[in-house]
């Protein structure tokens, strides 16, 4: 019985052309990755659930895939609910009717019995769990950089994708802001090479947190730096609404704005230091700002790096410096980068006191951004092969065969048409739907002869060779 | 709270010399697979359950990963619990107690209400989901590769992993048995350039299922190919055991032995010829046997390649040529990789009549067997960081920044230590650890000078030089 096939929500498949571009922006970033001395790590698909849970927020935690466990769950499941009934947890008397009785078992306390793995949803959190894990055989500070899909189960729609890859570098161990500094060179220097224009924006969570201070709502810091995230999407306007439902009067409201609007002025440092810089977080934001700039001076990057102090970013393990790469081409503005410095990733494995930063390029929507600009380079191929050897019959055929591994033992990729034909433009319809250059006839003279008909594809230009000259063009 | 964190039974994480070592690997295996003319395509990790299920047998129905759908799934259980007892299917008045009442969800019947989707548990499936789905816009014949990773819920053991790499290569839409002779081909020249010794099994499906007409026992043909299968674990012995339960007589099970004892004989196609060549079947696996060997002889493979008449390949979709990759360097005799030709694997997805032969290469078993017999090249190193800027004060690290930034400049690997330290010996210990083979050391002279000290790490020979004859020095 045949099936329509199809595929899951926010999945896609990558045909030849799709997978060589994105091979092509990988190597760069890897190449960077490389140059500055990071390293590569691995983690598997699959984690523990304990691993993942909580480490995303509440929504974080509703968007990770969760695998079933194998095995009778229903079985274990069944035992839960008896259990819970013997606890108390659950009363038999108020569930008479039998389809009811699924209901009252709560999917969440429930899940631990049908499922204890999830899929990666970032690169960050197994980062700090192979750390703590390893922490007896890494030298600190530890480089290490990561390229590998991560899934999220979030509702599908431009630059979202259920399966996407991330390609991160993180350096843990090193209080030092070079390290900052060096990581905004790196997205300087990729996207330089990818030839797309970007801003980076760069901001210090300190200095939020001194905002929160100086109008005494640090017990809003977390919705503070929520509704700032936003502000992209949703304006000032938008973000006054946040902040009144969060509890903010019009004073605490107004002084935010104050702030926000400082990046529109020329001297956006000195407003901020004028206005926080009386607070220790303030003084210390503001000094590590400074010094990675000057730090940046000495490594001349490209003149789009900019203070951006409306810049919040969503996750809340950052605690200093945070960075957020925008496209500056197209109708799509998401990010398509960002990191930070977090103080104690690994503590919640139980191992503290190590301080890390790092940033993310995100692979699929740095594709989408250069697909829509045109930007990849015109040499990128679905394949290798350089010529295409035609026949006409089992004795041309064998020649062919003979001629092709020669070319192949010179290390040039090349391919024998696989089926005997007598149609030469069946032949030359797969070289050319195939991009293939060149393509040799071999017929019943070339049986005789050591001369070879080399026809350039795109030309139509055919010349005589020997095999030494065909070698010799080929490999240039 | 803390948590000692841990990893999926069966899955790992890959350091960096790991990731080097795999990457050589994949590197040799892909740069045959594009000399050949493969083009790569990449599908999601996630399939619809629909497109795996049924696919691999009850047991690889069995070791499937399914992912929990997302949302109340208990809600939709429920409600195919009343549809049941609506249906008669389920009796309410025989479920009396609460927690029995989950016993008697069937685990498969409900399986579709709280998952759709699982992870891919092979490459092979999902390449005929993508040729079917693709059909318009691929031309055939098409050449692909594939190098993924799949997941099984096997039990972990030496050689077998929950999350493994496989590296296929696959042809569709040619009968022609050239393509089984260059695959052939292609594991010959990986395995060449891996320096692994191994062996290349060939046999013919269709020889065995003249083998079961000859004996008169075609209705037992899948419990001859799954006995045949294991007879390297369980001998000759083990076979006529099963082949006994399996309802064949003795006379039947002889004749199927004398078969397998043919690849010890001198010339054991013309012994499987005299017995099953009087069959339509048999003559066509001769012969097709005999036309992938001619093509062989034009290309030139090593001398380990051989016919086996005990081969049998597990898998229920190969049809012609199948072949089988063993090891024979070490202890681990199970296969390395493997793969056939099956005439109408798109069948089941609505596409008919089209042909295919592919080969699979296991990454993670050829690594165990490189890693036991110190096989990977010893130039793999776990950075590509050429040399180590130390200093000891804020100036002298500025200094250094620059240095290095002039070396990245020029493509050179190079770092500096991230940590203003005035121990030395700290910054030579990470250098040493990581493999860094030389050190700069910016001290107070070299602010003033432009000579700088150069020391070898591995000779401790130490030179003056300029900036000029280092990057001259490192660019080797």
């Amino acid at each position: 019985m045949s099936q329509k096939p199809n595929l899951p929500q926010g999945t896609r498949d990558f045909g030849p052309i799709v997978v060589q571009r994105r091979k092509y922006i990988l190597h760069t970033i890897e190449a960077v990755f490389k140059k500055y001395g990071f390293m590569p790590i691995e983690t598997p698909a699959m984690e523990q659930l304990t691993t993942l849970s909580g480490k995303y927020g509440d929504e974080g935690d509703q968007l990770l895939y969760k695998i079933l466990n194998t095995g009778d769950y229903f079985k274990k499941l069944s035992s839960y609910q008896a259990e819970a009934i013997e606890r108390g947890e659950l009363d038999k008397s108020t569930l008479p009717s039998f389809d009811n009785s699924i209901e009252n078992l709560d999917a969440k306390k429930s899940l631990a019995f049908i499922s204890e793995k999830g899929l990666r949803y970032d690169l960050t959190v197994p980062f700090a769990r192979y750390v703590t894990m390893n922490r007896n055989s890494i030298t600190l500070p530890f480089k290490r950089y990561q390229m590998q899909p991560v899934w999220r189960a979030d509702k599908p729609q431009k630059g979202r994708y259920r399966e996407f890859w991330q390609c991160d570098a993180d350096i843990i161990g090193s209080d030092s802001l070079l390290n900052e500094a060096e990581l905004i060179k790196i997205y300087d220097e990729v996207f330089t090479k990818l030839q797309l224009p970007v801003i980076i924006k760069i901001n210090n969570r300190k200095l939020l947190s001194a905002l929160a201070s100086h109008i005494d709502a640090s017990q809003h810091f977390s919705a503070i730096t929520i509704a700032i995230d936003k502000i992209d999407k949703i304006g000032i306007t938008g973000v006054t609404n946040i902040l009144d439902q969060a509890g903010l009067n019009r004073e605490q409201i107004d002084c935010i704005i104050k702030f926000l609007n400082f990046s529109n002025e020329p001297n956006p440092i000195d407003l901020v230091e004028a206005m926080l810089g009386y607070l220790q977080e303030g003084a210390l934001g503001i000094a590590e700002l400074k010094k990675v700039q000057s730090f940046l001076n000495i490594l001349h990057p490209t003149n789009r790096i900019q203070f951006d102090f409306t810049l919040a970013r969503g996750l809340s393990y950052y605690t200093g410096a945070i960075v957020e790469v925008q496209a500056q081409a197209g109708t799509f503005k998401a990010s398509i980068g960002g990191g930070g410095r977090y103080d104690n990733l690994t503590g919640i494995f139980g191992m503290s006191g190590l301080s890390g930063v790092g940033i993310s390029f995100g692979l699929d929507r740095i594709y989408d951004v250069l697909e829509e600009h045109q930007l990849f380079p015109k040499e990128l191929k679905i394949n290798d092969t350089k010529i295409l050897f035609c026949y006409f019959d089992e004795a041309t055929q064998l020649k062919a065969i003979d001629l092709c591994a020669q070319l192949r033992n010179h290390g040039i990729a090349a391919e024998v048409y696989p089926e005997i034909t007598k149609k030469i433009g069946k032949q030359f319809e797969y070289a050319n739907k195939l991009e293939i250059p060149y393509a040799c006839i071999i017929g019943e003279t070339e049986l005789e002869s050591n001369m070879l008909q080399v026809k350039n594809l795109q030309s139509g230009v055919q010349n005589p060779m020997d095999i030494h000259s065909m070698i010799n063009l080929l490999n240039e």
